[in-house]
């Protein structure tokens, strides 16, 4: 154990590898490495990258990792897929796009897509960004597929949340401006040579002008970047507005208070809490028979799963 | 009470409006009006629909109610938005766009957006599902916005679920097919007018055929319909796919066993059991000081969340 953290820490590959399967596949004993590494954390910058299926972001994600590296900046990426939960595979075609910098040793890729274990997706993730920034990784890039409340979750860990659309998504992008612009701190309209490039701008800048008084109030405004990032085209930009996020976040709150903000941390302790709790009382509950006598009585019709429930839980649970 | 549920089951709108907005507030009391509606539960045929923003949903089940109630049968219609976390509100384009049916006593719609009370979106949406079936809607159908978690969780609770697709959705498509092709019956192709689609038609095929074994040991081979939902056409098609999905469900399973069947009823307990444990738990453990101690050690980088976690949950929790 004390090898395999020591061996993050210097930055070996092998045991970062490990660790973060071990995690995504919920082996319990990572626990331990995780409170151990914690000490180690807290340096590298975290950018979250989502948007709808199909908008591009995995080559969006490929060009920024080029142009930090070539900032000779460190870079780990988590690709995170809960678009999978049956096959509890991870995304083969991103470890196949991301292959030309699978010989650089400067960028660590991996997927992740188990969820149900140990927490879950957005916990798994959360772990994984620790050991990242443990292994002394400058950025941290989370890809996240689609905009459901896991992906939320899962940006909610960055500092900087990059939401990415394309021209012509049609009347729901209406509906998912709305949600994801408490998260977006940057908006990349991709694929923008395409037809309704300038209507999806408008309507982006009148969503986000919405919030006026905000921004007069001395909140950030999240800039709209135009971008081709197959023909590497608003790249650099996009990049650059991520580091005017970072200083206003250092100016307005100190980067590793924001990390650390007791708001934050509750969030992530609640979480922590509420797995913890399911995981001892499920292994409790499903080691007598009672778990799967409820569910014939339902099943045949002779219960309602409420009551059920109830009878289930009330009379087993004692908390001091 | 005992009037609320009542009413439901005569199929009072405004009992049945109150009982909605409920559960999707979380009010502790809806749990005994659900243990009074269960025994009516168990007639109406549960659709889901889902796909990625922009696909067009909305407009397929907007033609759907038409198509149904033209057919006699009654409709209730849940829009679940789990994108809006944050905002709370509920899906105004929905609501508008749905208009058309707001005068029919037939067609009860309904739009779902919180999480975190009363279990989560997944469960106050089955919740809801159950309402409307002790109401006595012939059909009723969950249309959730997006392809994470939360929306394949939703559409398990459903008979028949239909992915709505549309041509060219880019690379990312291939990720995403090998999620939902566990979880859709149907396939539609909306706004097949748009090029690609008949490479999207041969992708979707390749997809499903991988499955051959499958189907030749007798199981559901998903049907792939091209559509334009908003001219109306391939959705008297869709229906007719649906119907037959039906019709294949009851002579393999038996409709009522496939929504009581231990597998479904198993899940749904287990959620409703660890929705419970959580709330009971969290109750007690932020009534102590405890819980906000450890945010603030966490804070101030004196301890780490997971052994925070561990002290605050293993002496307290006791289960019989």
């Amino acid at each position: 154990m004390n090898d395999l953290v020591e061996n993050v820490v210097k930055g070996d590959i092998r045991a970062v590898a490990r660790l973060i399967r071990d995690i995504d596949d919920g082996i319990p004993g990572v626990r331990e490495a995780l409170k151990a590494l914690y000490p180690h954390t807290g340096k590298a910058y975290v950018l979250g990258i989502t948007g709808s299926p199909g908008v591009g972001k995995s080559t969006l994600v490929d060009q920024m990792v080029s142009h930090l590296r070539r900032k000779e900046k460190t870079v780990g990426v988590l690709a995170v897929d809960p678009t999978s939960p049956f096959s509890g595979g991870a995304i083969l075609g991103d470890r196949v796009r991301m292959q030309r910098h699978s010989l650089d040793e400067g960028v660590f890729i991996r997927s992740m897509a188990t969820r149900g274990h140990f927490g879950g997706l957005t916990q798994s993730t959360r772990s994984a960004i620790d050991v990242l920034d443990a292994m002394g990784k400058d950025y941290i890039i989370v890809e996240t597929v689609g905009v459901g409340q896991d992906e939320v979750d899962v940006v909610k860990s960055a500092h900087t949340t990059v939401i990415v659309v394309i021209p012509g998504m049609g009347d729901d992008i209406q509906a998912i401006k709305a949600g994801i612009l408490e998260v977006g701190d940057i908006f990349v309209i991709n694929k923008a040579d395409r037809e309704g490039s300038d209507k999806t701008l408008s309507d982006l800048r009148l969503m986000i002008d919405m919030d006026q008084k905000k921004y007069e109030d001395g909140g950030w405004k999240p800039p709209i970047v135009k971008a081709q990032a197959v023909f590497d085209k608003g790249v650099e930009e996009v990049l650059e507005e991520v580091e005017k996020h970072r200083a206003y976040l250092l100016e307005t709150q100190g980067e590793i208070d924001f990390r650390r903000s007791p708001k934050r941390v509750r969030e992530e302790l609640m979480d922590l809490v509420k797995n913890r709790v399911i995981e001892e009382v499920l292994g409790k509950l499903t080691e007598t028979g009672d778990f799967d006598a409820a569910v014939e009585a339902i099943a045949r019709g002779e219960k309602d799963p409420y009551s059920a429930c109830d009878e289930l839980v009330l009379p087993r649970l004692e908390i001091h």
